[in-house]
């Protein structure tokens, strides 16, 4: 009986070897043969992206030259921009060249490909990314309240340094989170606008240098904490905006989606319909922070100035450590500035793309633009803030 | 001729609308054909995976109970390692079920895919790795030693806060990468082990409670800035054995291709076979660096308690912050206790599965073991300490 089992052992043991190299070989054909098909795709919708190009810019010179009826110019348009919708929403749109990956992908993560071929794949990705952010506003409102509550109820008015630092080490993940997560976004073909994934970047290096204060403590505390107050006051108001924020773009992401007219990879919405009531209450609410955040930045270098000077007398041989602590106030005071100003000039642009966008809607009914390949307002949003 | 220009773009732009449905639809069915067929190719492999560890079990109980020859069945078994080895190492490997992200790569990215599907790009992932540790090397050596230096020569022996703090920094941005890019490569297919991917878990909380450390300057200097130059000496000597394991490994990787025993993905080498001549210098060189790691923590925690002490008599005021300092250089000291620990354990568990794995060899010359479903030295690396 022994011998008996041991062939059969033995024949299954070849025919599981058997079954191995048979999958081996399938799957080797499977890879070349779809790498093959794959390519010659990609081929295709190169062509025709590229022929749709040169037709949107000989029709136009046609235009100039007289020698074409402009209202039969934009009808064509109107039909290639519908042609480019086809290539960019569907299937074919992880066909289409990559975006680069970027430097800062690349820094973090190494070479790997982050970009899913399958559309439900990136709407997966694009769908995680808002809750997400759904998710963190409701943190960034909590977080900086609950310690300037505590502050008030049971420290005293001095708040103790481990909270806070922990505060600024989720701040640094958070930031570095969002910029890797937007950075995939766009690779999967999200038109998310640079200034605020370089918004991220620079708030990451303030959470970062923020790490490094020291949180000093009595006597004179409630004087010496005053920078880290105030940034903890804006980052309340700034909780509350992105609360308003989310909701917003939330709406107008299924707005355009159920007028059928976005891209839903896009992060961000400019087409004028429906929500403008809550447009009245966000654009006030984010001048004031921006005014804020830059009026927080103005307070930190000034505080940063000033306590070089009144300790400079008090203690001479403090100052090397006391102009360094200022240096890192400096650093963050500026930050907050320039994000300040990129934030407003980012927030008018969208606006006014906007209002652009609107006006000729009305002239004209006609709501592509090829010019810039893509339609004008797409890809703002509108003073994003985190 | 403008009628005729008229209609001659009307055709062209017809004709272009009409490639775009064309290729939008052999897109859609391309993604849909290869869907399926990738389906199947997928369930094949876990059909056969499966079969291989039953028979495995089979053959092994049959030996126990006597009704097999045990000759015969390591025979059997090494065709059944073959097989496997068919599967996990050619193209049949993206098929495999997914290894899960984790935790740590879905806080920093969301639900992305970041597993290759070809063999060559996996390879290229795994290559560009071992140069991203072999450039951070050099860095981990030069750096804190330039600090170290200019400490002698151009600082009299008192570090200034700010390039300290930009070395920890770095050091926060490093371990974070090193740690993405080791959990996409374990995704890839890669057998690191565990505790490497911890053990960076380890430095980046380290590096990130290091940054909130108060790099205090004169009066005391030198014996203020006991636990920073320790800390520099420590990554000094990390930087010269990084250097020596990379070249270790990098040849041990080369020797077990050539050898043709090697799944190319792994990134750490178990085969006892060409350069046991460097082992002799690396061992006693990582034992070493183990004790000073774990001497470096045990000393911090004690300069922190001994500081509290004094400091507590000189300025009764200053004990909370002091004892939060302290706080800070306990969190350090634990943590590289607790690294110094396991980096030890884990070089000991490395060089006994070693020994056994070449008593095994000279013993039957056999050189498989499916009972832990991979040879067993394999994902093991030696002492890796970065």
């Amino acid at each position: 009986m022994g011998e008996n089992s041991q062939e059969r052992f033995g024949e299954e043991v070849a025919r599981v070897a058997e079954l191995a190299k048979e999958l081996q070989d399938s799957a080797s054909s499977f890879i070349s043969r779809t790498t093959n098909e794959e390519q010659s795709v990609r081929q295709r919708a190169v062509a025709i992206n590229s022929s749709i190009q040169k037709l949107h810019g000989s029709i136009d010179s046609a235009v100039k030259q007289g020698s074409f009826d402009r209202k039969e110019a934009e009808k064509l348009d109107e039909e290639l921009y519908r042609a480019r919708c086809i290539l960019s929403d569907g299937d074919t749109a992880s066909f289409l060249p990559n975006k680069s990956h970027g430097r800062f992908l690349k820094m973090f993560l190494g070479p790997i490909n982050v970009r899913a071929t399958r559309k439900d794949v990136q709407l997966k990705v694009k769908e995680e990314y808002n809750s997400y952010r759904d998710r963190t506003a409701f943190l960034f409102l909590v977080l900086p309240s609950t310690l300037l509550l505590l502050r008030t109820w049971i420290w005293n008015d001095c708040l103790p340094a481990l909270p806070v630092q922990m505060y600024q080490a989720w701040l640094l993940f958070l930031y570095t989170s969002l910029a890797l997560r937007e950075n995939i976004l766009r690779v999967n073909g999200s038109d998310i606008r640079s200034w605020w994934i370089y918004h991220h970047y620079c708030a990451m290096l303030m959470a970062l240098v923020s790490l490094t204060w020291e949180i000093q403590g009595q006597p004179g505390c409630a004087q010496k904490q005053r920078g880290v107050q105030l940034f903890l006051q804006w980052a309340v108001m700034q909780g509350v905006a992105m609360l308003l924020q989310n909701r917003y773009q939330r709406q107008r992401l299924y707005t355009r989606i159920a007028l059928g007219k976005a891209k839903r990879m896009d992060v961000v919405w400019g087409e004028t319909a429906g929500v403008d009531g809550q447009l009245w209450l966000l654009c006030p609410i984010l001048f004031i922070l921006q005014g804020f955040e830059a009026y927080v930045g103005l307070l930190l270098l000034n505080t940063a100035l000033v306590g070089v000077v009144s300790e400079w007398q008090a203690r001479k041989f403090l100052i090397f450590r006391l102009s360094y602590f200022n240096f890192e106030v400096v650093v963050c005071g500026t930050l907050l500035v320039i994000m300040a100003v990129g934030n407003f000039a980012n927030t008018v642009q969208t606006l006014m793309a906007k209002s652009r966008f609107k006006a000729k809607m009305i002239k004209s009914k006609s709501k592509q633009d090829l010019d810039h390949g893509s339609p004008p307002p797409s890809g703002s949003r509108l003073g994003r803030t985190t």
